[in-house]
């Protein structure tokens, strides 16, 4: 049973060390939900309306995939000091599968957000559109950007991407200049690879 | 546009005036989203899968309409003193769209939580199952509690329900027991109606 301590993370461990964890997590979370699939499939719950009903599965395994690597994220940054434990906002944008030049909200932790986001627009459009990992100084220098939050000051965007596409973007705001270092964009990168493998968008 | 400060709350309010700006807020947010759909249906932008298509929308406008909400809660319960501001998780479950005797994890704030919940079991599956809000001011004389978080006390889980049926459950976990009252109980029953009306579940 996944457990409220896989998001406790010790105190003074390196940044490194909770990276691995957070890693070690979502490996366990994403594993456990498609057997879980599986399970459902072979128990012949499959409706005559497969593919509808499979993809709404998707979408809603999807969510609840999302809703707890972002739990992860946000206590992951908190159990670091400065400036990590100034991240702000963690949380996804996925691509909207109506209107596919936008994102949109997807689960995230910290205070309520912009619902929506054209592609190439602001830090998150950019990374969207551009499938390039996004890290932001000092997000007033970034043309563009959209302040959701006025407290934000720096910012990182990791493309999700599938298949050549960008399917959503891991978004994570801090509130202190200079929040993000080459060490984080490598390791969310590695989250990105595994959660494109793992979910289905 | 929709900002951050929706869900920064004022100190030194009572209870009825924060629960008072989470409708508000809320209302506002799902009523900038009904429009959204609208217009994209207006645009001529829904392809020739349109039922397929409409319910991806749905879902994934209802996951985003969650997120918010979650956040509202979150830092509504944070702003008040204890022993609101010991609210240690604040989420929804839905019920899970191809086996419907279990809820799934949906958006949430807090520490990661289990991922499906059989219709009947705990606090959660009990609410969805009964259709009936469950107050518990001690989860350990709950039977059947389940205890995704050790720290948790007490519970509140409101159902929302559409058409006679449960559709998801707001879930609400305190650190302190006798976390919720009556007054949270109305609040969140408005708040559920409120979903059940604006989002297509």
């Amino acid at each position: 049973m996944v457990h409220a301590e896989a998001s406790t993370f010790a105190e003074g461990l390196s940044k490194k060390e909770v990276y691995g964890q957070v890693l070690e997590q979502a490996k366990a979370l994403f594993e456990g939900q498609r057997n879980w699939v599986t399970d459902v499939v072979e128990l012949g719950l499959v409706s005559s309306y497969r593919k509808q009903s499979d993809m709404l599965t998707s979408l809603t395994l999807q969510a609840s995939n999302l809703a707890n690597t972002a739990s992860l994220l946000w206590h992951a940054f908190h159990s670091l000091p400065s400036p990590s434990n100034s991240v702000n906002w963690v949380g996804f944008y996925v691509l909207d599968p109506k209107a596919p030049q936008q994102l949109i909200l997807g689960p995230f932790q910290g205070q309520v957000a912009c619902q929506t986001i054209a592609l190439g627009k602001g830090v998150c459009g950019t990374a969207a559109q551009s499938k390039r990992t996004q890290l932001v100084d000092n997000v007033d220098k970034f043309p563009g950007h959209i302040a959701c939050d006025g407290a934000t000051k720096s910012e990182i965007v990791v493309p999700v991407v599938k298949d050549g596409e960008t399917v959503a973007i891991i978004d994570i705001d801090c509130a202190e200049l200079n929040g993000f270092s080459v060490e984080d964009r490598v390791a969310l990168e590695e989250l990105a690879e595994l959660l494109a493998e793992s979910c289905d968008f």
